[in-house]
């Protein structure tokens, strides 16, 4: 059994494929010396180790592993010139963890190892920085106390006893700085944690090299099996069995004096994607003072400081005296770097970030990752890349980020201006996008305001349908009050409507017309700007720009129409959503929620006039009113979707929703309909639920008031006959909502069916249509194979399937959900990424019964989940023929279906 | 291929094991035929046949048994000597449907078929009687067109034609009763019947026998696929293949004149279940006269007689004159049913219900079935017949209907009193028993009033926890809103408490302290009764009766115990309750709700104090007020159930339950704890939830709060070491409820167990305890296999789960599910009968997980349905360890618990 891998010096014993036995870090330190990159050598310790050190003890490990440990340090030796545990010619060593799968919460880093004060003397004396030496010494005994011996406090709140010494020498040197402290202080200090690690473990602090060197090595063994760890691991799915890999490596410095450095580089631009090598860097500086701030870190390339230069108005007389670039500085090592980022790049066919260190005039890598971009820079470099033919089409796919894709849909912020606006407050990003505009906190003024010609933005304590006209013309919208599931973000995302949700700090006062936010009061009209994408609130107008969609964007949304096996639908309640959602690529209507039309203009007053009715006759009268209207609405929606299907739900929510809850709008209502402000109140009271959730909704409206069923019925089969007279393509699809029992999806489909085909007698010619239901109940999914024999089509609504799967009302979750996903009881928020374990499993069974009793019956989803890229993986996984989401989701939709399709 | 098989004379092709051939009927008159008991004969057309006509069609059928039917009818003729289709000796017979299992909703009966004009004549000379000639005839076309000519309207709103010509006629004569009609009127009927149907159907009424024979077996064939009959058959389960058998038999009648009669007998006693033989007929009439109440009806036996004479007030020799007995007026046909009756109770082994017709002094038997009978006679024949050596135990186990045996478990009113007294509303029946009481509408008044020596009846729209110490203290309760589930039913129910919810048309004013009832205003203090078995309300006090629980009541359940392998424990929230389900045979507490515990007494200020903490010490603080208290209710519960299992339930309602919803109770509560009135009020706010079913409760609240699983888990481990100090012997579980997510439980059980072994460590002694969960969430039953890992058991919470699966509001329930069980939709309340097709398989793929992971896995359910027979017997299905009820079903659930061992 091979217990060590080496590497180092253009030769490594491992490869980049064998990731399981020497974890992700040890087996990419081993790829890039055998690409020919400088690389400091070491060697990776096996998960294999690790796996015995669980199972047979610290002690069989070591007698197993001593003699190779040995050998590998020689190997070290060898390269470097220097020997380990040697005061006068020393080898310093860091010791990382590394696990096949990155996995915070265990033993990371001790750097610096194999130091002593003899070693830290010849330091001083060989790099001429003593400060530097003993800084680095401090340093080692406050990490290695800290995670090798077990004083780190496992409370965060609770003091670390080496920042407690630091504190209270500063206090009596009366500094407040730790670079104000002077070599002396520092071997003060490394005194006293010294004198602190004894008390506190009883030991010494080891100063033998080798016994430095088998402590940390037991310290990355151990955290395998800690509490976080194992957290992370149940969370994440990780087998317990799998270990972690030890590297040790040895160490190099970029603060040696003038001819070291340090940086960081990038091998295309992160920002834009554009084919630049660039990157910051410093003389004689580690590796955190590049990103401290303290110093201003220089450009890499000429090219790039120049314009670096102009951008911060510095001429370039002043540039090449006090920030020149590393051409410019160390030409050999700029050139070797160019190189070598360019053989990354093309080694790993990615952009890289990559990590260097200069000791005297010898450049090292320390690490190269595929590096982080914004979605713009993910879909130019993924084309780019394509184009120069180093990846092929399905990559390009993989390579996408879905969620990425949001940034460039939606209008965002100019960079500049929101560098200077003021916070004042922050919500959920319930909806993307940016928005400015005065604040309005009704409905109807947001119409007038609108119809002025004013852009506006409606900040309410929570919305509902009633505010939903208001919504529709505001530019955005912002709630004290509601997850990222409430009726605002969820109408919001469905519009393309930028929304902040639950920013529980804002004060809103109906009253006063005021809102409180980030210390100021703000009054109808005063200015403000959404960020829907982060959440945040700004004062003021904030200036937007917006995005490109043609070109790569294109491109990239080809390939994956090119790839994928599913389809994407959109939910659109609107002709106006509907083309927008076909811009963006949807292949259909896969939810049409006919109760949003009820509130348009005046037909509320026939909704409640249909509500209030005491008898069939008079329901039905009321019902004649509102079908010339649903007919139109649905003309529209054939009309903008023509050749594509349309899935338009029945009547879903409680009717209480459409009924006015205050007396003044009741005495209103009662007087246009002549009856009695009590018999109103007595109607409205009646329709009180106490968990409306799960009260008289759905399709239990539709089978115990039969009538609305066939009005809606009547609305699509004449529309859809009116429009293919026009010569459109109709699909209608008829979706029963709520269905837990074979019967209801019967007698519903009873209805659709007698009411269609006397439409088709009257009218002398037919359509063909589908009937099929939602499965958002449990027990709808437990009797799958009985819906099927009804139903052409399921749809899983996956909002409420989470709601009764899970228990937890949408409205309520808030109370708890933020406690559970901190305290890692929840992962995340079901509702925003669909639970694969539990709802998933009731999604896969209904699938599976459905197509037993009807082998190719329609799959779909029209939940929020339709839109968010594991939960579209998940049902391209189980070859679900659609999914639907709001318009702006769909291009993410398209991209997860495609890379959903290349994985299986 | 046998097609008929024929009976009559003491013989019989067919027997009684041959029901799925023959259908129920027709076994049963076969079997009648063998054992000599007078039957008329006739033949049954098998099942196969149905089968046959249902595959290949009518002519198919036909060509089959034409001459089969033939040869039968000729046998019957053969046996009664008389020819059918023939004028002048006709032979009359009946046309029965019967299939393999009862099945309403199919053609059931056609009588004196073969009847034309001649016959008729026939008939009138031979019988004496022209009237009941006619009159057979007249309803013979009537029955004939309205069910083999299907002129029966199929709405029950529309009229029958044939009524509409007898009301015609009755009019055109001035009459109203039928009986007024003389026989020329009947003569007339028949003719205009006749004209209706050759107008509603095109052709003549058919005069041949023979074709009117042809059309029954056909209409009963065609039956079996109406609507009605497929709608039965997929509500029940049963198969569309098994078929209908048709039953021919020659036609008697007992109204021949005066030596003939017919009625109906008892070969024991209905109501009290004593052997003794008794019945009731009348001379000279048909079936329909006896139960009519036209005439009086007269015993069978003289000694039956003469006690029911005594009853009426009628001196002996009155008795004698008007209503002498059938052994007194035709002793040898007494005597021979006396030995008929004996011969079939031997036959059957059970009490039999008999109906018989004596034509000219021949006695027929024309029916014998398993007779119906109280609660108390099913318990005494059972027990009877099996020392008699009739039965054996396990048949005795088997013949208990378990809900029968609520009527023996509480006080029911006074048979004589009930009689007289004025029903003044209904509602449903809650919770069992009688009461009577003076109405009180607030809890607080009961309390008083009860104290006061008063028995008082609560009076409410509807309960909440702060009724219960009010409920607690009165006889019965009466609520206007609220269905089975309600929590006055659920909570009365678990008292063994009478209680009639849900009678919506009560109108209660809690303001002028009134109720209106029965068309009459009732104030505070005024008496009512409830019978909480109908949930019939009564006016005034009217008399109860205790019943006796000791004798054959105990002989039963002692049985039920013997070959059970299921336990029975209790739901009890009180020592009270515990005792009584101890007595009524329960084995251990499968549910105690801490809850309720907080409302007694002084603690619900404690508990208020501690939701309106403001951080986890002022929370702590108030929780160690509730620890003594709570400590000293589980010492109650253990005690009471020394030697058996107490599962407690930690908190699970949500908070806003607890906290005083009117300003004025706020007002107190803010100055109790020196808070404002508007922190108060912004607590209450914020604990407001818009479906708090599925909201923040259940373990939720202990792993946001560990506090409170901390102080509770502290009372039962230390009121379990107190306990066991005494001498008692202490099993506590612990049971976590409403967990979905498998860290929800481990953290629950690691607070659980890190407290417990803090109090062990205090008290220097232990307690064995078990740890384990409720599962009422889809989500949990989904994951079950990883919930196993850390519970010992689970406990299936089926009203919870009802909800979720289904997605019903137990609460909201009542707006559709009345509409949907008249639909047909739902079978019936999923919340009393476990829907084991939906809610079913999740208990099932939850038992088999857990099991999968811990083969001795602990399972039990303690929701409702635990006192519910079919359910019960689905947990004996499913091998579980347990069933838990409420005290009062306790005895239901063990006979249920033994049926289903035995049915295993």
């Amino acid at each position: 059994m091979k217990t060590i891998y080496t590497f180092g010096n253009g030769k490594a014993e491992g490869r980049a494929d064998m990731r399981d036995l020497l974890g992700g870090k040890g087996a990419n330190l081993a790829e890039m010396n055998l690409i020919g990159v400088p690389v400091p050598p070491g060697f990776t310790i096996t998960t294999d180790v690790c796996k015995l050190y669980v199972s047979k003890g610290r002690e069989a490990v070591v007698e197993l592993i001593k003699d190779d440990v040995v050998k590998s340090i020689h190997h070290i030796e060898s390269l470097t010139g220097n020997k380990f545990d040697d005061p006068d010619n020393p080898q310093l060593v860091s010791v990382r963890s590394g696990a096949p799968i990155s996995m915070p919460g265990m033993m990371d880093t001790v750097l610096n190892l194999g130091i002593n004060d003899a070693v830290a003397e010849t330091l001083a004396k060989k790099s001429g920085n003593p400060r530097f030496a003993w800084d680095s010494y401090r340093r080692f005994v406050q990490m290695y106390g800290d995670v090798v011996l077990g004083m780190k406090p496992q409370n965060k709140t609770d003091i670390d006893p080496f920042e407690e010494i630091i504190d209270k020498v500063k206090a009596e040197k009366g500094v407040k700085l730790d670079i104000e402290l002077d070599v002396d202080d520092l071997k003060k200090l490394t005194v006293l944690f010294k004198e602190a690690v004894k008390k506190n473990t009883g030991k010494e602090f080891p100063t033998s090299a080798w016994d430095q060197l088998w402590g940390a090595i037991y310290a990355v063994f151990d955290s395998w099996n800690n509490d976080r760890a194992i957290l992370y691991r149940q969370m994440n799915q990780i087998p317990d069995e799998i270990g972690t890999a030890v590297n040790v490596q040895a160490m190099v410095y970029g603060n040696m004096g003038n001819t070291s450095a340090t940086g960081v580089a990038f091998s295309r631009d992160a920002a834009t994607g554009e084919n630049i090598f660039n990157g910051e860097y410093l003389i004689n500086a580690q590796g955190e003072d590049v990103v401290s701030g303290v110093r201003t870190p220089q450009q890499i390339m000429t090219e790039g400081s120049r314009r670096w230069a102009e951008l911060q108005g510095i001429d370039e007389e002043e540039r090449k005296a006090k920030y020149p670039s590393l051409e410019e500085t160390m030409p050999e090592c700029a050139a070797q770097l160019v190189e070598i980022q360019q053989r990354l790049e093309n080694h790993y066919h990615d952009m890289q970030d990559m990590e260097f260190t200069i000791q005297n005039g010898k450049l090292w890598l320390l690490q190269t990752r595929n590096g982080k971009r914004t979605g713009a820079a993910m879909v130019k470099i993924a084309m780019d890349l394509l184009r120069e033919g180093q990846i092929d089409e399905k990559t390009v796919i993989k390579r996408i980020e879905p969620t990425k894709l949001d940034e460039l849909l939606h209008p965002v912020f100019d960079k500049a201006a929101l560098d200077s606006a003021r916070r004042v407050a922050k919500g959920l990003p319930a909806s993307p996008g940016a928005a400015s505009g005065q604040i309005v906190f009704f409905a109807d003024d947001a119409e007038k305001w609108a119809q002025d010609g004013k852009q506006v933005i409606m900040v309410r304590l929570e919305t509902s349908p009633e505010d939903l006209r208001g919504m529709t013309v505001a530019q955005g919208i912002l709630t004290n009050r509601g997850g990222m599931t409430s009726h605002a973000a969820v109408v919001a995302r469905g519009m393309g409507k930028c929304c902040v949700s639950g920013a529980g700090e804002i004060k809103v006062s109906y009253k006063n017309r005021t809102v409180e936010m980030g210390g100021k009061t703000y009054h109808e009209g005063d200015w403000i700007s959404l960020n829907g994408s982060t959440g945040k609130v700004y004062d003021g107008q904030v200036k937007t720009v917006d995005v490109d969609m043609s070109g790569d964007f294109k491109a990239v949304m080809d390939l994956a129409d090119k790839y994928t096996k599913m389809q994407v639908y959109t939910n659109a309640d609107s002709p106006r959503d509907a083309k927008v959602a076909r811009r963006f690529g949807a292949k259909g209507i896969g939810l049409c929620r006919t109760e949003h039309m009820f509130f348009e203009g005046d037909r509320i007053k026939a909704m409640r006039e249909m509500i209030i009715a005491e008898n069939v006759e008079r329901r039905k009268a009321a019902l004649a009113k509102l079908l010339p209207l649903q007919r139109g609405d649905f003309e529209g929606m054939f009309e903008a979707m023509s050749g594509y299907e349309v899935t338009i739900r029945l009547l879903d929510p409680p009717l209480h929703e459409f009924v006015p809850q205050d007396t003044a709008s009741q005495e209103e209502l009662a007087q246009e309909l002549g009856v009695t402000l009590d018999h109103i109140k007595h109607v409205v009271a009646s329709l009180k639920e106490v968990n409306p959730m799960l009260g008289h909704r759905g399709c239990r409206l539709g089978n115990t008031y039969p009538e609305i069923t066939e009005m809606q019925t009547r609305a699509i089969i004449e529309a859809a006959i009116n429009v293919q007279d026009k010569g459109f393509e109709v699909h209608p699809k008829i979706m029963i909502p709520l269905v837990g029992v074979y019967n209801e999806i019967k007698m519903q489909a009873d209805i659709i069916n007698r009411t269609a085909e006397a439409v088709f007698k009257e009218r002398g010619k037919r359509v063909s249509y589908k009937i099929g239901t939602m499965i958002e109940i449990p027990r709808a999914a437990l009797i799958a194979d009985q819906i099927a024999k009804v139903a052409d089509f399921f749809s899983f609504g996956t909002n409420d399937l989470t709601q009764m799967t899970f228990g937890y009302s949408r409205d309520d979750v808030g109370k708890f959900l933020n406690d559970y996903i901190k305290a890692g009881i929840l992962k995340n928020d079901p509702f925003q990424i669909l639970d694969q374990e539990g709802v998933g499993q009731l999604i896969k069974m209904a699938a599976q019964k459905g197509r037993a009793t009807k082998p190719n019956i329609n799959l779909g989803i029209c939940g929020e989940h339709g839109g968010e890229p594991s939960s579209v993986k998940f049902c391209a996984s189980l070859n679900f023929d659609y999914v639907s989401c709001s318009p702006y989701r769909v291009p993410i939709a398209r991209i997860a279906a495609a890379q959903g399709a290349l994985e299986n």
